[in-house]
C-alpha cells in the first residue's frame, strides 16, 4: 500500500494557510500521496452541535492572529493578514470538489490560498477564482458551471457526514489509516503517520 | 536581565501535564528561570464571555484525549488517563498560590500532576495533596490553613485580571516580555523567546 494521507481542507479556515502551502513538499519529499477532501467545515460543527470556535474579537481570537502570524514567520511563509474574516466558503468549496475530483485541487487550493493570504485578492471572490483556476490550467467557465451542477452539490453534502464519522471538527485536518491529526502543528506526525502505515 | 518565562498552571488544565512534566528541565538546560503563576481559569474565560471549550463526549472532546496520550507517548512522558474529568481546581489552585508566594510551586506542582496524570490519585484530593505536599517538603496541615485565608484567596483572585491583562484565555499560557504563548506545542517557541529576551 503506498503511504497516504487525506487532507481535509476548509477554504475559510485560517491555520490551513500553512498546511496547504507545506503539504505538497513534504509529502513530495517523503513519498506520501495526498487525498485532497475539500469540505465545507460549518455543517459538521453544526451537526455536532459545536460553536462557532470563538467570538471574534476575543483574547482568543486575537491570540489566534498572533500566532497565526509567528507561525508563518517561523516556517518562512510570506504572510499579509486578509482583510475579511469571516468569509462564506461554501462557493469555494464546490470548486475545490470538482478540483479533487479532476485531480487539480493541489495547484487550485495552492494558488487559492496563497493569493488570499500573501496578496490580498480574497478568497472566493471572482478575481481570486479566475487566477486560481488559470493557475491549475483550468477554463474558468467550463468550472464554474460543474461547480454549480446538482452532482457537485451533492459530493459536497456528502462529505459532511464522511467528516463526523472521521472525528473530525476543525481544519485543517488529516486523517490516516482512519487516525486524525488536526491541526498545521500536527502535520509532520500525519505524515510520519502515513509512512508507517505505507 | 536573566531570561524568564511566566508559567500560567491550570490544575485542571489536561495538556499542562505535559508541560508541567517538562518545563523544569528545559527551563533549568536553557537558563531559564520560570516564574510561577497558578491561576483559575474558569473566571477568565468567564469575564471574557468565552464559554466552556467544548462539550464532554463531543469530537472536539474526544480528540483531546486521543492527541493528549498521542503528545505524551511522543514525548516519552508516562501516561494514565484520570477517571475523573472536569473537576473544580480552585481549591488546589490556592496551595499553588502558597507555594508560588514561598518558593515550592515546581515540586509541588510536578508532584501533583504526576499523581494525577499517571498514578490515579487525582488532583486536589486528600491523598493528592498530602503526598504532593509531602514531595515539596511542606508540612500539609500549615499550608492549608494559609490556603484558606483571606490573604491567599485574594492573591488568587488577583490572577484574574492580570490573566486578562496579558490575552490569557486558556492554559498552559506563557508569557514571555508581554508575548503570549499558549499550548504545550508552543513551550519550545516561548522558551526560545526568553533565551532571546533575556
Amino acid at each position: 500500500m503506498a503511504a497516504r494521507i487525506e487532507f481535509w481542507v476548509e477554504y475559510a479556515s485560517t491555520y490551513s494557510y500553512l498546511s496547504v502551502t507545506r503539504i505538497g513538499r513534504l509529502a513530495a519529499e517523503q513519498g506520501v500521496e495526498i487525498d485532497w477532501q475539500p469540505f465545507w467545515l460549518f455543517p459538521v460543527r453544526d451537526q455536532q452541535g459545536l460553536s462557532a470556535p470563538f467570538p471574534e474579537g476575543s483574547a482568543r481570537a486575537n491570540y489566534m492572529w498572533l500566532d497565526l502570524e509567528r507561525r508563518a514567520r517561523k516556517l518562512g511563509l510570506p504572510y499579509r493578514r486578509p482583510e475579511v474574516y469571516p468569509f462564506k466558503s461554501m462557493p469555494v468549496a464546490r470548486i475545490g470538489t470538482v478540483a479533487a475530483r479532476e485531480g487539480w485541487c493541489q495547484a487550485f487550493t495552492e494558488a487559492a490560498f496563497r493569493l488570499h493570504w500573501t496578496q490580498g485578492v480574497l478568497m472566493g471572490t471572482p478575481e481570486n477564482l479566475a487566477q486560481a483556476l488559470a493557475a491549475a490550467g483550468q477554463d474558468a467557465a467550463r468550472v464554474e458551471a460543474l461547480a454549480s451542477s446538482p452532482e457537485i452539490k451533492e459530493a459536497l453534502t456528502r462529505q459532511t457526514p464522511r467528516a463526523i464519522e472521521r472525528g473530525i471538527f476543525g481544519a485543517p485536518s488529516f486523517v490516516v489509516d482512519g487516525e486524525l491529526f488536526w491541526g498545521d502543528d500536527r502535520l509532520e506526525d500525519a505524515l510520519q503517520a502515513a509512512r508507517r502505515a505505507g
